[in-house]
């Protein structure tokens, strides 16, 4: 005997055994339950501050709801698909329990402000988890970076060695990357924060209802300011999983590196036993499979951006049930975004780095070739001929098997006669780097005021300051 | 106490918890149970027959694998995550129930082309399961557009009334979608017919294999023909679900024309309540929701093939681990277009047609106003002049109120003299569609012809013929 | 004979013809010739004041420049694909004005921040000009509404008539979408508003460099804090055309509004001739192909989306050539928003409302039906129970077809013991939307608040007030 | 003073100026107009063999359609964004040309079946360029892979060294990729070759056209089957697409591994000079930036591919002017893989392979260690067994730095007592390619069939024979 639908007053046939389970949520949204019930009480709370409620009706309704919780944390709560959704299933058990004072909850709702409720709750504290998980990943790699301000690798344009840079000036570029995801999940958060409650389907209530009350109990800033927007509004969904992708671009491009640099040739780096997995056939294997699964994720959430924009194309006032595809991407976002900087950070630490290795690859490619036409520039030769003089010497290198450091004054004034022999300081891998020494440089002592800066920055994001 | 991993020989430290939680796939890879088991007693027979186990160790590995099916499918398996993955949880527990026998089964193969093979089985099963879906979806679509022949509708163009056409026309049209969808993927199972085992982790075995003998066991056409791309290639995914998603959009232009009909103010068609939802504050409401909800997944699988192209950008050769990202994408690709056009071949019957409402729409717009074009083709007006003289009709009858089959012929004569009497058979909607009797037009004795053309088609299709 | 290119100091082998034509960007990056220009001259001016130039040199480079900008706005450049891209375009055009002196503006940069430096004054200046147009199209939607105020029609959930709202009140939730996107973008604004030269090719300058004046003289807030960052970032762009694309949702899901209510059945509105074009075949028609384009067109954005996500995907750092392909999707984005905003706000003024008809459909489809459940709750009846009893009534109504209030009082009671003759009022489409009268609901007298508080935000906006 | 539109018969007020751009598409379907003219010549016959047209009217329709395509093709044609595509540019001149008798040339069609039958014709002429390209891509690859069929480089997975392959392998699977393209849009021509005319707007015509004769005219296979799918179809345009979008995944994934292999730290192959280029700043840079370019624009054409599913979502039937929006991805996109094939099949014999570098990449990282596991199982060693003994083999070895090959066999003996002083050729390179001998491996004699076989297969595709 099918459960009796609570909407099905005007109803004649019973909903049909494949349309339950097409259209049932709650296979997936029971994971609000805990939003769910923080609304419900703040909307009892509320119904009777204005009277709807007395307060016996109140307490009874926050009484059952509260054990309700219980329940659910304790995995005894029978979820049922016939009762649809989370919603749904939260109040037919509040009735059960209580009786007919639970038949009063839903005054002056509808689930259509009911869900937008939950789903904002969840995010803003998505975001809020989210955002920690940032600042977590920052420290870590300023930690690191404090260590590797002087250690010396090739910086890479078009994956060829382009000049010398230090390591913690690489990092710092990851940390740049990933404080702007840090910033603009906060942006996001403001119009996160916005009280749906009181919308009900589309049009508000004739009840006397107290917006303002519910908007404080539940902790948003402010009250929606359009009925119809504030239940067909998923911009804070699309907004907080688009912030996702950039992150999660972020991360691809650092495990891109790791990958990379962990190959044989490379070898920069070693990614620890307890963060690689060998093979089934071959084995000697150690594979960097975290930061491969952290680079194709990103098609993940990319995808799940892509579905969210698509969900809601043309989709006409107010709400309607495509809508429902709202939630599965979003979770799936947060949690793999959540999953991926954790995960991250925790390896960041296991990973050795080959100073060596990264020293020696500097060393080859003619990496100071730039530090040779800047020379050239500071002795008055214009710009563009410096640099088709050095390339010529270049080519020359090539062909004799000599790098520009290993060239005599002699052999390279051929190119260029106003090189002196005091250029030999120029050519080396640490002077090269200590000469870029102005803000946003790869100097070591720019590096470490960098760092500086960053930790400051680090810490007052930590105490809720805005940047 | 962590359990041994199968490829932990060369590692001094265990996997760090996190990690085992981050690169599991057992969670949604067990799926796959049935196609590894198959693959693997296919494997095993090869082995034996090439010599590498013994009869009884065939015997032994096929029996020990089946007693495994047994157990999945008795909900008594236990799974493991610290096992990572749907082969390795089956093989460790061959291993326990059969001892050292169980060890040889991997031999000559890798997790690689285990796992190529068992997503080529399931893919090829997932084809022909969602083929056999449009197929009866054609089929009923067909039985309404027999009862339509003659049932007279607005057809639109850009929304707006444009001719009037038979409601068969329009149901056939939706059948001529579709069918292209299950020729697109009879195409591509083609392609998915291809047996990678024998290709191990990329370079193939030195063990003497015979791939011809797998190839006929597990009912693929041919073996791959290089190893390298057989463990790297998932083009048979994308092209899946790509036609997957050219299914979906299909099925929410469908949706949007049953959720448009069903508004008030067209009302062409009633869809039945046990296809409807109500809500939970709207007493009077009856929802088209799994129309909706059709419409909205389109957007979900548009995510998951942009996902997955993502996820295969610029891999390097040959497999990486990103590809385990392959699997939620697919089965939740496969899951959606199955149900979907289950759930609308189901919901269709149960549409009640109004042709009264249907027939009063196509009578307003000028409908007929190409037809008068036409007719004055028929008189020798070049047709731009017809058009501009019908276009100045129709401004008229705006401002006088008048349908152009309201209109006496001296009224008509006055925007081109070429107009007889006659005319008043050819502004009827009955005249109008009659007139249409060319292949592919809206005529009903064209459109009874064309739903038994077809129907014929449908039973080849049935029957494994292709077209 | 191919121009020498100005890198090819250590080339041995020009350009390949079909290389120069793949890799040019000066058939679409020319238009960003003002920037290049602009961001060249405070190059100039900065490296003056530190003494890399003289000041002749900087005022002949000035000098030069600003002809060229000249001579490009006049149409009369010669732009040249063989040197690749806008930059190299002018550079070379200067030299061969002025002379040596043009060899020495490219001190201390690289191609690789002059291009970050020109897209973001282009981002800047295209955000500030969407954001301009969004006011705009505020402005007309408010002053639409403003008339609007008490005009009924029914509110739509899943485009089933749901409860009598007015049309103010749907203009105020586009307006709520819209001002969504404007804050967003002023969010974005301030990470594009960061000063990238300096940064060279990745590792900073060994040059006396200011960084602080070029920041200054270009209107930056501050300059880039790390230079591998600076040169690969391309995180702007991204968020630029993920927001514009959320706002073309937004404009999508309007013109579907109007394309739905301008078709036959509905006739709620008709769009200005002015604004639709006909057929070329059917004389009747006029079609509302500006609202069309606008749908369509949100696809378009979101493609850029994807394709931009794609593209940043797993890059390592810095500098990648795949960059390149970030200024198509960008220009598109760009062009497309300011489009729409500008033909929608020109079309709205000519799209006539036909309130009659509104009204009328709001009267069909027991509008008022909640307001009735509403009513019972005020009559102490539990808020299930009053869903029920009006679900029950409904059946009723549409067995007899008459709606709610053609109902008697006694009729009612059937339902509910509890209903009072007082309820005729009540079930009134101007008694339903005046009794929805909390901040956020559709009663006229607080659509008109809303509709002043709307007026005050855009003046406050237009001053330059964030929000 | 305006261009009067051919449509304007019913309009009062001519088309906004705005509108006019916003709505024009001739700026970019101009390049449509030989299939528009071809298309329209094929029509004006068909209607003078059907006695709407009599003999000397065709022949001037005809006459005049050709001196507008020389005009066209000589760049003398004076294209008006009055007229809004390039249909009507197209008729509108020739109505100039000839007079009245254009103005019939239009008789029994629309725009919307006009425009369907342009794009089919150009997207069967794109497949047909974009597979001769993949052919001659094949046969590059061929060619070089013939040359290299015992090369031996390492195999990666994970980007970590896994078994020594050959280079002709390698290079074959990138073959095998790209005939998978090959013959995926063939199965999307036999869909593209439909012929659509005859549709007219949406519901066929009433004028005795012969569908037929049309059909035959223009090499289209069948005519469509329904007149309202017909004009609203553009599966074929997605189809396209979509595995342009495959086809470019493949491309970055060979792009990427050029990159790689170009870095320093591996130096597998050098790009010749005239496929690269340099730095504005850094004198020694050669950067693969063909091979970048080629990777960035797989995000391009994804890019596009959901741009049209997103276009296509939702739309009711017949034709929406949505659609117009389909050109410009649909134009880009096949630019974009015709330009990315023909360059690297330009570049890919400039590319030089260091096969000394290869080898000792090969020769690093423990590739025969899976060697020696089968090497075990043929003495009998359970391969799980015969696996932990290599891999503590392999720990030994990193503790030692020594490789598996510099091990005796009494040390070998250590980890598996089964291993003899045989052992020694299994675990060479040499040895160990050869020993995968069977169809799809590694072995140079197996690539050397493989080769031949796939060079076979090249000649039929061809000569036109399916595979």
């Amino acid at each position: 005997m099918p459960k009796r639908k609570p909407w099905g007053g005007r109803f004649t046939v019973p909903t049909h055994e494949l349309v339950e389970s097409f259209t049932e949520s709650v296979s997936f949204d029971a994971r609000l339950y805990h939003y769910d019930i923080t609304g419900s009480i703040a909307h009892a709370r509320m119904l009777a501050r204005v009277g709807i409620l007395t307060d016996a009706e109140r307490d009874a309704i926050i009484d059952g709801l509260q054990g309700i919780a219980r329940e659910i944390e304790a995995g005894t709560f029978d979820w049922s698909r016939e009762l649809e959704d989370v919603h749904m299933n939260i109040e037919a058990q509040l009735t059960a329990r209580i009786g007919d004072d639970g038949k009063k909850l839903h005054t002056g709702r509808s689930r259509n402000d009911q869900v937008a409720t939950d789903l904002r709750l969840y995010v803003r504290d998505v975001i809020d988890g989210v955002r920690d998980e940032i600042l977590n990943l920052e420290e870590t790699l300023l930690a690191v970076a404090t260590q590797e301000v002087e250690t010396i690798l090739p910086g890479f344009t078009h994956l060829q060695v382009a000049q010398p840079i230090t390591f913690g000036h690489h990092l710092l570029a990851w940390v740049e990357m990933l404080h702007r995801d840090w910033q603009r999940l906060g942006d996001a958060r403001v119009r996160v924060n916005i009280m749906p409650l009181g919308s009900a389907a589309l049009a508000g209530t004739s009840l006397p209802i107290d917006r303002a009350y519910t908007t404080e109990l539940l902790g948003f800033a402010a009250p929606s300011c359009n009925s119809l927007d504030a239940v067909s509004d998923r911009d804070f969904v699309i907004e907080f999983v688009s912030h996702c992708a950039l992150l999660m671009i972020h991360l691809s491009r650092i495990a891109e590196e790791l990958i990379v640099w962990a190959s044989e040739p490379f070898r920069f780096v070693e990614i620890g036993d307890a963060y690689c997995t060998g093979s089934s056939i071959m084995p000697q294997k150690k594979n960097p499979d975290v930061a491969e699964l952290i680079r194709g994720k990103s098609g993940r959430v990319a995808g799940n951006l892509t579905g969210l924009l698509m969900l809601m194309k043309a989709q006409p006032l107010a709400y309607n049930r495509d809508n429902q595809e709202d939630k599965e991407p979003l979770f799936d976002t947060a949690d793999t975004a959540l999953n991926c900087l954790r995960v991250l950070r925790s390896m960041l630490p296991e990973v050795t780095i080959n100073r060596d290795n990264m020293r020696n690859a500097a060393a080859r490619g003619f990496a100071t070739a730039t530090d040779l036409a800047e020379y050239l520039v500071g002795k008055s030769v214009p710009f563009r001929d410096a640099h088709e003089a050095v390339g010529n010497a270049v080519r020359y290198g090539i062909e004799q098997g000599k790098d520009l450091s290993e060239m005599s004054g002699e052999e390279l004034r051929r190119f260029n006669p106003a090189i002196d022999d005091d250029v030999t300081e120029i050519l080396t891998l640490e002077g090269s780097v200590r000469s870029r020494g102005h803000v946003g440089g790869t100097a070591p002592q720019q590096v470490a005021r960098a760092v500086h800066v960053a930790k400051d920055r680090l810490a007052r994001a930590r105490d809720g300051q805005a940047e």
